[in-house]
C-alpha cells in the first residue's frame, strides 16, 4: 500500500514541528491557514506539519477542523515536503474529551477523504500515565482496522504536558513490544511547557514560563532509550529571534534537537539553528558573558569593553572583568587567552576533521591531535593562538552527530537542496554528504 | 463522625510546615513551646503545624513529647486554624524506630486522649523505598482499626531524605489504590537536604548544603503525578529574610509551593511570599543581577550603576555591564529596554488580565494581547515603554495558580481574612474570590 | 579462599577510577604501560585501577590485551595498593561484541594464569537496560562457575553511557536480590559523557561536552539508594588542573565522590580532592565569582577589583561589582560582609567541631554554635567578623562525610600513611581516625 511507503521513509531527526489553526471562525474560507500552511517549501517548511485541531482552534470549530484537515490534506498532501502529522484533542481527565479525539480521527483517517495516505501520524495532547497513553493507542489501532490500514502504521506522539505523563515515557521500554499494544508506533516526545507549568501549579513573579531544564533532559533520555525523537514545545515571544536560537542552542545540548514553531519564520530559524554554521567563528567568555569575535582581514577581533589587553613591563596587563593579569611572557599570554577562547567550527572544518581522522585510523591511528590556529587583536594588540583537540574514535563518533543529522536532512528534504548548497557550496554539501559512513 | 469531617476539609495548597519541639529537658513545663505554638494565628499560624517527635526533640524525650502532643492538642486543637500534623520516629534501617514511631501514633490517636478529633495525620521521617511506606502506612492503618477511626482518615506525609525515597515517590502512581494498602492517605511530599546530603554523601567545603535542584523538581512532579503537596526542607539562616524568599521564590517557579518554616517570623514570609504582590513593579535585568525599579512620582527609576543612558549625537547611548549599544531612534532604544525589563503584576493586575481574558472569550474571542506600560527613567533620561502579552486559554489557565492559590488559602484560613484585606483591599480580595469560577 | 578474602575488604568509597592501555603496536614490550601503572604508590596510585581493554586499547589488540593484563596482574596485583576491574569490551547492541567481552574474562579470571586473586571485578562499558546488566551478571556468574569462584564474588561496575542505561540504574533496588540473578556483586556506577553525549545525540557549537548535571545527579542518587559507588566520566584537558578540580568539587556535591583518571597527575588531584584541605580558608562572593582571600599575618586580605571598601563620613561604602552600599556602622557592614563571605574548613576544623559536639551531647545538649572568626581586610581597611553555625545532630552527621572517606582511605590506602601525616600531621591524622565512632 502506497501510503505505507511513504509512511515508513522514517525520519531520523525532527528539527521543526509546526503548528496551524485547522478552523477560523469569521473567515470566508475557515480553511485558508491550513491552505496556506501546507504550500510551504524549502526553509520554510518544517520538518513536520501539525494541522492543530486542539488548543490553536476554538473549540466549537473543531469538528469543522477535522473536516477541514481531511480536504486540505487530500488536496496537497502529496507535494507537501514534511511529515503530516494533525493533532487531536485529548486528556487524561476526560473521557468526553478522548471520545472526540477518537471520532477525529476516524474521520481524518477515512480512505473515503483521500487524505490518510499523507496523513503519517496524530499527536495526542494532555496524556497522563502510561495507562494513558495505551487508550490513545488502541484507538488508533481501531481507526486502521476499520480503515484498512496496517496496524501501527499510523504514528502517535504525544506532548509531556503533565508530571504523569513525564513519569510516563520513563516506562516506554518496558510497555512497547507488549503483545496487547502497538506502542512501537511511537514517534514524537513533545514537550509543552505552558500546561506543564498548570500541571505542576508553578508560579513566578512575572509570569513567564520556568526553564523546566529537568523535563527536557528527561524528554531527551526518554527518547534516546526508546528510540524517539524529542521536540521542545512553544516559544511564544515570535519576535526574539535570538532567544530562540539560545533556546535551541541550549536544547541541542541535551539532544533535543526538534522544537515548537508558531511561524515560518521560527521555522526558518529551527531548521537552520541545529546544523553547523557555513562559517567557522571564534567565541570569547568575557567575564560569564560568550562573545563571538568578528573576522577582520584574517584577523579576529574582541572590541567590547569587558577584557582590556595592553603590553606593559615587558609583559603584558590582561584584565577581565575587573581583575587583572600580568602575563611575563607571550607564552602566559596565550594560555591565559586559551581558557577564554572557543572555536565553533563551520560545517566545512568538521567534514574536513572527520576525513582527516577517517584517514587516520585507514593508516592504523587510533587518535589524532587536531589544530585550530588564529590571531586575535584585543585593544589593538595581536597575539598568535593555537588551540590543540585530541580525537580518538569516541570523539569522531559523539561529533558525527551535525553530520548524521545534515545527512538526514538532505536524504529527507530535496525541497531544501538548493538553500543548503547556497549556504555551505555544493562541494561542501557534497563531501559532507560522504563521511562518516 | 465530627473528627473526621473536619479532616477531610481537604486543603489544597500547603504554604508552610512550622515544626516545634514537643518535650524539652529543665523547662517548668516541658510542652511550653507546644503550648505557645498552639496559640498561632492569622499570618503567624502555619497552613501545617507539626509538633516534632523527631529531630527537634532528644531521644530520651520523645515518650515524654507523645504525651505531651496528645494533651496540648486536646486543649487547643479545636481553635487552631490550620492543620495538625505531628512527626513521629521512623527509619527505614531500623525496626526498633519504626516500632517506638507506632507505639507513639497509637498512643497520639487513642480517642481517650481527647486529641484524635484534631489531629490531621502524622508525618513520616527517613522513609526508604515504597515498600517502607507501605509499612508505614500499615501501622497507620492498625491505628485507625484499634481506635474505631475510619480507614484512610489519617493523613500520611513523608520526608524524602534518602536516595531511595527520591526514587520510590516515582511509584506511587502504581501504588496508590492496591488493594492490599491505604496509601490514598498521602498528602505531603517534604523534602529533608540536610539528611538527604548525607544519605547521598555529598560535601561542600564550606559545609554548606547543597541546592539538590533535581531533587526539589522531582518532589514536584511526584505531587504533580500523585495529587499531592510539595514542600521543600528547613532554610537553617533564619537571620536570612531575603535568603528564604529566594527560596520560595525559585521553589515556586517549580510547582513546590511550601516549605518549612523553623520560625513564626519564617511562617508570616513563607505565607505570604507564594501569593502575589500588593503593588505591581518592574524588574530590570542590570548585566545578570535582577533589580527593582523604584516608583518615583509616577516614573520607574533605576538608580545602580550598573546601567548607562545618555542621549547623545541624535541617539541614545546604552550601557549594560560595560557594554556600549549605540541606539539611533528612540524606537530602537525602547526595544533595547524591553529585552532588559519585566512586570511583575500584582493580585489587582492578575485580576484585572484575568477578568478581562473571561470577557473576552464570552465575547468569542480566543486570544487577546495585554499590554503593561509604563516611564522609565535612567541616569536622568525617561523613555515611555509598553509591553504586550498574549493570553489565550493555556495562558489564563497557567497564570491562574496563584488566584487558585489565593482561593484556597481564603477559604481554608478565615482567621487570615482581616491580614488579607489589609493587605490588598477589601475590593481587590472580593473580586479576587470570584474570578476563574 | 584468600582471595575472596581480599575481595571483600569492600571499599566504601573511590576516589580515582585510573584506566590504563592493556595492549599497544609497536612497542617492544605491548604491555608496557601495564607494568608501568601496576608499579604506582601513595597518591599517584588510585583506588581503583582499570587496564582497559576497551576503548583505551586498538580493537585488534584486544586478545593481546586480556593475555596482558593476566600476565601483568599475576606478577605486580598482589602488591598494587588498590583494587584492579579489568576494562573489558560490551554493547547493548551486539552480541558479537558481548560474547568477546566473556571471553575476555573467562582468559583474565582463569586460575591457571594466575591473576584471578587480585581481581576484584570487571568493569563493562556501553550497557544498555537492566536486562543488559543481567546478561552482563549472567556472564560472571558462569565465570566464577567454570573457575571454582564463589558466586557473586567478582564485582561488577557498569559504564552509565545510554539513556537506557540511565534508566536502568533506578531499577536496581527492585533487581537486586532477585533469586535469578547475582546482581548484588555491582560495585561502581560510572558516568561516560563522551558516548552519553553520542547516545543522546546531543550537539554544542563547539564540539565540547555538554555538563550533564541530571545523569551526575541521577548516577548518585542511584549508588545511594542501592548500596553503591558513584563515579564521574573522564576530563578530557589534562593540562587543566583548576578545571579539573572545580568539576571534582561540583560532583562531591551532588554526592559523587569518584572521578576517572587518565594519568598519574589527575590521580593525585582526584585523590586529594574530596578530602578536607589542610589548611582552613575564607571565600568572599565578589560580585558572583568566588575569590579566597590571602593570608598575610593573621589578617583575611582581599586584593581584587570587584570589591571596593572605604571608610567614609562616619561610615563605610562598600562596592561590589559596580552596585554602592553605605553602612553606617560597623555593625552594619560586618553583616553586608558576613552574606558575601564563608569559611572552608580545614581538616583540623573539621575534628575539633566534631570533639566539640560529641562532648556537648554527652553533656546532654542537643545543639551547639560553632563560631569562626577572622580579620579580613578590603582596600585597607580591616575589620572583624565572626560567623556562627548551628550544629546538631544532623549537622553533625551530614558533615561527617569528609571524615568518613577520610577514615576509609586511611583504612584502604596503608601506601598513603605517609602523605596524608605529611599533609595534615600525625596529630591531626590520629584524632580524625578517633572522632565519629
Amino acid at each position: 500500500m502506497a501510503a505505507l511507503d511513504k509512511r515508513t521513509h522514517d525520519l531520523k531527526f525532527v528539527r521543526t514541528f509546526f503548528t496551524t489553526p485547522t478552523a477560523e471562525q469569521g473567515e470566508a474560507d475557515s480553511a485558508k491557514k491550513l491552505r496556506s500552511a501546507i504550500g510551504l517549501r524549502g526553509m520554510q517548511a518544517p520538518d513536520v506539519w501539525v494541522p492543530d485541531n486542539e488548543d490553536a482552534t476554538a473549540p466549537n470549530m473543531r469538528d469543522e477542523g477535522a473536516e477541514n484537515i481531511a480536504e486540505v490534506v487530500a488536496e496537497g498532501g502529496a507535494d507537501f515536503p514534511g511529515e503530516i502529522h494533525p493533532r487531536v484533542v485529548w486528556h487524561r481527565d476526560s473521557p468526553e474529551t478522548r471520545y472526540k479525539g477518537f471520532q477525529h480521527m476516524l474521520h481524518i483517517a477515512d480512505p473515503e477523504n483521500g487524505a490518510v495516505e499523507n496523513i503519517d501520524g496524530f499527536v495526542i495532547p494532555e496524556v497522563g500515565d502510561i495507562d494513558d497513553w495505551k487508550k490513545a493507542d488502541e484507538f488508533f489501532t481501531i481507526v486502521e482496522n476499520e480503515h484498512g490500514l496496517e496496524e501501527g502504521s499510523l504514528k502517535m506522539s504525544v506532548i509531556i504536558e503533565s508530571g504523569s505523563a513525564e513519569l510516563g515515557m520513563e516506562k516506554l521500554r518496558d510497555e512497547m513490544g507488549k503483545a496487547s499494544n502497538n506502542l512501537q508506533r511511537l514517534f514524537m516526545l513533545v514537550d509543552g511547557e505552558v500546561d506543564y507549568t498548570k500541571d505542576l501549579r508553578a508560579i513566578t513573579p512575572t509570569g513567564g514560563l520556568p526553564a523546566w531544564k529537568e523535563l527536557r533532559h528527561n524528554t531527551s533520555r526518554a527518547a534516546s532509550a526508546a528510540g524517539l525523537i524529542a521536540v521542545d514545545g512553544p516559544y511564544d515571544d515570535i519576535r526574539d529571534v535570538e532567544g530562540y536560537h539560545e533556546r535551541i542552542t541550549a536544547n541541542n545540548a541535551m539532544g533535543m534537537l526538534g522544537i515548537w514553531s508558531l511561524t515560518p519564520g521560527q521555522v526558518v530559524e529551527a531548521n537552520q539553528s541545529p546544523l553547523p554554521p557555513a562559517e567557522g567563528y571564534w567565541l570569547i567568555d568575557a567575564d560569564g558573558r560568550e562573545v563571538e569575535l568578528e573576522t577582520e582581514e584574517g584577523v579576529e577581533v574582541y572590541d567590547g569593553d569587558r577584557i582590556e589587553l595592553e603590553a606593559e613591563d615587558g609583559g603584558y596587563e590582561l584584565e577581565v572583568g575587573g581583575d587583572e593579569f600580568f602575563c611575563e611572557t607571550e607564552e602566559d599570554l596565550v594560555a591565559e587567552l586559551l581558557d577564554l577562547l572557543d572555536y565553533v567550527p563551520s560545517m566545512d572544518d568538521i567534514v574536513d576533521s572527520m576525513e582527516e581522522f577517517e584517514a587516520a585510523k585507514e593508516a592504523g591511528k587510533g587518535a589524532i591531535a587536531m589544530t585550530q590556529a588564529a590571531t586575535v587583536r584585543i585593544d589593538g594588540v595581536e597575539v598568535d593562538i593555537a588551540q590543540d583537540r585530541m580525537w580518538d574514535e569516541a570523539t569522531y563518533q559523539a561529533l558525527q552527530t551535525p553530520i548524521t543529522l545534515f545527512q538526514d536532512v538532505y536524504r529527507n528534504r530535496p525541497d531544501q537542496h538548493g538553500d543548503l548548497a547556497e549556504l555551505y557550496s555544493e562541494d561542501v554539501v557534497e563531501r559532507a554528504m560522504s563521511v562518516g559512513n
